[in-house]
């Protein structure tokens, strides 16, 4: 069914947007800030389920690229984010784009689709192309479609636009990264421009009004004096991994990326997480707890508050959560591209419900 | 008078632009190579007086992006050209291009628009954007009346394919550069479209018919048993700097350019020769002889063949030739953009006629 996201839903997106985001993505209130402003500017966005888009449709995701280190010091525009998708649309040879959608339900790019939606008075779909976030353009469940990334356009907030076809979708992260870098370390991108058939199989449904239910699953536990960290492992049929005070994390931004470890120290035991943008790797001593492409995400102790990886600090207490991911990113392919190996974690990859992330004869055709 | 260039000419070009490219621009081969490729294949090229342009010609730059030291081990195809004039050509609002241009008077980049022109059966203007060749996609003389770069395509050999639109003619390089490097140090790129009407105040005419004048002067000289070094300064108009042997030579390449410095060795004098893939300043000690813009050329002794940076090497004989640049690169403007601060040069600019390179007051408008 259809809904209608009013500038009153933005914060609960956000907040539950910065839980699935698994650390990454950005500071949650840089995208809702810029949606709520684009919502009041230019009215409520609807929401269309992934199962009703027509066939004709022209979807297409909108993003930031770059360090969430960076993006909290450098808040995007509504022009940067206009001028990124009608790049992509001069570039496309049949018709405009009728659609907006997230490439990633996490942080700031869970948001910023919300405004551009507002900003360009188009619909945003109610899904999104990972059922998480992962740091790299290239990372979403259409690359193991076939889907092209291109045309990939990026815009920063000076004006200056570029528009990509590459030969494949690793070559379009390559190249935009690079632009990225050089253009300050945060660009607005538009890209997989899909048709609505394409999307319907390509896609996570119903990602958006997810990431609303986790939101308001804190801020009603907290009003009903529940507990929110409870309620999220709930919503999202995941389980705790961990409770205890961050003392030491490392991080450095190279080559566009926050890359980084944490250790969190409970009771008898320490654990260590691994993270590039989003939280990759969670083990203690020499158990794995949890790695990618399940989700791994960190929250304050008492009051849910999702954690990013730029926002943890010496002292913080907080309980490590993890949650499935999509079934479709156990594959043999899908770990080719977001497994620990692809990350450089030596972990060995881990399905959720603990057995061993060994491809089957199935996942391999 | 509009001219045929056919593939006999094709060497005497590259031989005269390996010569104007002052040591940059390439390996002449290179270009030569592919242009008598396209020329077998699709006929010769006319090329046509810069003061013949139709007002409402579209001009557009087709150039190689790169390392020198890169280009002579990738070489380039006609695909890449293609590629980049019909990117352009896609991101322009109004109409087809109608003819090519060179950007640069200098090694591969004097060869290659003839390829380009053969390729895609459109007439050769004969100009180029800088009597002679610089390291930067900026520093041309329309940059100089305000004309802007963009839309600047580039494409590599894998079949990636960009297209900027940037906020100045810095930033397009900045960009452009980067996604250089990462494609692997060489791209295609075309640019500055222009009318007709533009670029004839624009650019330097003649530049093509020069560029085979030097080369034919080196050749016939040769034949006839006369100096070919002192037919080159005549044609050009210039003077000779030095002569001596190679004993040193350090170079290195960054961030996309091949930097570095030689010296040679005279009978009482020792001559240094500091260059960005184009020689841009000679010192014999204190003593500054010619600095950029004015040309700068390191030909073999007794042959007079042009030696490019990368060619450069241990114990070669060589003679060290100066020529004035454009009168339009002594501005008070243009120095700021290709002056010897601009490169890092701590040495005072300087006229052809050996006047300090001061601006005067008409020059500053």
């Amino acid at each position: 069914m259809s809904w209608t996201l009013t500038a009153d839903d933005v914060r609960d997106l956000a907040r539950g947007a910065a839980v699935l985001g698994t650390g990454g993505g950005g500071d949650p209130h840089v995208g809702a800030l810029l949606a709520e402003q684009a919502i009041i500017a230019h009215g409520p966005v609807d929401v269309v389920p992934l199962n009703k888009l027509p066939d004709n449709a022209m979807v297409v995701m909108v993003a930031m690229m770059g360090a969430p280190t960076v993006m909290v010091e450098k808040l995007p525009s509504l022009d940067e984010v206009r001028a990124a998708v009608r790049a992509v649309e001069t570039a496309l040879p049949d018709g405009p784009i009728t659609h907006i959608v997230c490439a990633e339900i996490g942080g700031v790019n869970s948001t910023l689709p919300v405004a551009a939606a507002a900003a360009l008075g188009l619909p945003l779909v109610d899904a999104d192309a990972m059922g998480r976030a992962f740091p790299e353009l290239q990372m979403v469940l259409p690359t193991l479609s076939g889907i092209a990334a291109s045309p990939v356009s990026f815009a920063d907030e000076k004006g200056n636009v570029g528009v990509l076809q590459t030969v494949d979708n690793s070559w379009a992260e390559r190249i935009a990264r690079v632009a990225c870098v050089e253009m300050g370390c945060t660009i607005m991108i538009a890209l997989f421009p899909q048709r609505g058939a394409q999307a319907r199989t390509t896609m996570v449904e119903d990602s958006v009004t997810r990431a609303v239910q986790v939101g308001r699953a804190i801020t009603e536990s907290r009003g009903a004096n529940q507990d929110p960290v409870a309620s999220v492992v709930d919503v999202l049929g995941g389980r705790e991994l961990f409770a205890g005070k961050v003392v030491d994390v490392q991080r450095s931004t190279t080559a566009g990326f926050a890359r980084g470890r944490s250790r969190i120290e409970g009771t008898n035991e320490t654990l260590e997480l691994s993270f590039q943008n989003e939280h990759l790797v969670a083990q203690s001593g020499a158990t794995v707890l949890a790695t990618t492409p399940d989700l791994i995400m960190v929250l304050e102790h008492d009051s849910g508050e999702p954690i990013t990886t730029e926002g943890l600090h010496y002292g913080q207490r907080v309980r490590i959560i993890a949650a499935p991911s999509d079934p479709r990113w156990h594959t043999a392919q899908a770990l080719q591209m977001v497994g620990p190996a692809y990350f450089g974690y030596a972990v060995p990859g881990h399905r959720f419900d603990g057995s061993p992330d060994h491809p089957t004869e199935e996942d391999v055709t």
